[in-house]
């Protein structure tokens, strides 16, 4: 009886933990992306990206590689952006915010995923862990739906971010080439999209600064 | 040659298709729920709405009865309100809207699904039609977490959202009663919240015209 009331406790104990991750990451609706929706109405939140990111995953499940478990794509999807709860975005065209977004993040994941009981907390913890390293196919699968999401916004709304983040052509691809690796269709379809906005006019071939064309 | 250049041809207009039904999609950020973020910040909109409870299913897996396919849930939960692009939202206590809600609904899946290439328009209608219905086990999982995610941020906001709609606790217990045939320790813990909700005189425990606590 003892053992069991402590075993129904510790059970309740476990959802509240789990509810309490729930709350927490909520806060991820409030956290500001430099990407316009496709109705141009405000700027995208890392919440609704993250669904639009994993029901793109669901979408394009026939465009991953053998081996590619797509499930797990999904959840590191879901999973992927929470960290920002903590760490805030960090602009994927921003050097100087890449210099500590790492560690700034992986405090953030061990609060965050620490909410958990074990051994979820693990396993999520693992999930994300993997989708950043970007070295299995389902990560890189992973990261490459990722991109495209942001290069689908911008190539449908005229270059908007672009323009005002004065992106380069020279930058985009730098950034943007590892799509290739995970799946060269899609490249080959987001490519020759960027370069036909080059031809366009919406963005510079290469920013005063950055790297030249020919050298990415 | 002829046959491989239309099999490309077909290949790339079916990754169209699909990127189109992640454009037209897009507009589930703009659709706007009665329902505040934690933060209170704002309303929340129907898409960061589907992330919070697809990552709620992955989070509450171990809750689920045998046989639920968790996984399916998820793909139920990022697809289910993706008709109210067209068909707008219906506040769950709203019974004149629910009047027409299938209708305007169906019409709705018909043409946001159709947009997709065969056969994953029919798979992800059949997902949609599966959540609707409520009867496997899987379904009834899924739609006892999208009534449970409201029912944590009302409990978490001082019921504000009830409140604005004079929401009594019998319309509360009502509707979402159903998630104890899913999950009775989900139904337990958040019935006990509410219950301690009306105790604490956030909500009534009946409306004037709505039904009788004894009755429902
Ligand atoms: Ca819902």
């Amino acid at each position: 009886m003892q053992k069991q009331k402590h075993g129904s406790s510790k059970k309740l104990n476990q959802l509240q933990q789990r509810i309490d991750f729930i709350k927490a990451i909520d806060a991820l609706k409030d956290v500001q992306r430099k990407a316009y929706l496709l109705s141009e109405s405000r700027f995208e939140n890392s919440a609704e990206h993250s669904w639009a990111v994993a029901t793109f995953a669901l979408t394009l499940a026939d465009y991953a590689k053998s081996g590619v478990d797509i499930n797990r794509v999904i959840h590191m999807l879901l999973l992927h952006d929470i960290v920002e709860v903590d760490a805030g975005v960090t602009f994927c065209y921003d050097d100087k915010g890449h210099e500590d977004k790492a560690e700034r993040e992986q405090a953030a994941a061990d609060r965050i995923f620490g909410l958990l009981p074990e051994p979820q907390a693990k396993e999520f913890r693992a999930i994300w862990d993997e989708f950043e390293a970007e070295e299995s196919d389902t990560a890189q699968f992973a990261a490459a739906l990722d991109r495209m999401i942001p290069l689908i916004h911008n190539l449908n709304t005229s270059g908007r971010a672009w323009k005002e983040n004065s992106v380069s052509y020279a930058q985009i691809f730098s950034k943007n080439k590892k799509i290739e690796r995970a799946c060269p269709s899609l490249w080959d379809y987001v490519h020759s999209r960027i370069q036909q906005a080059v031809t366009d006019g919406w963005i510079p071939e290469s920013s005063i600064c950055g790297a030249q064309l020919g050298t990415v």
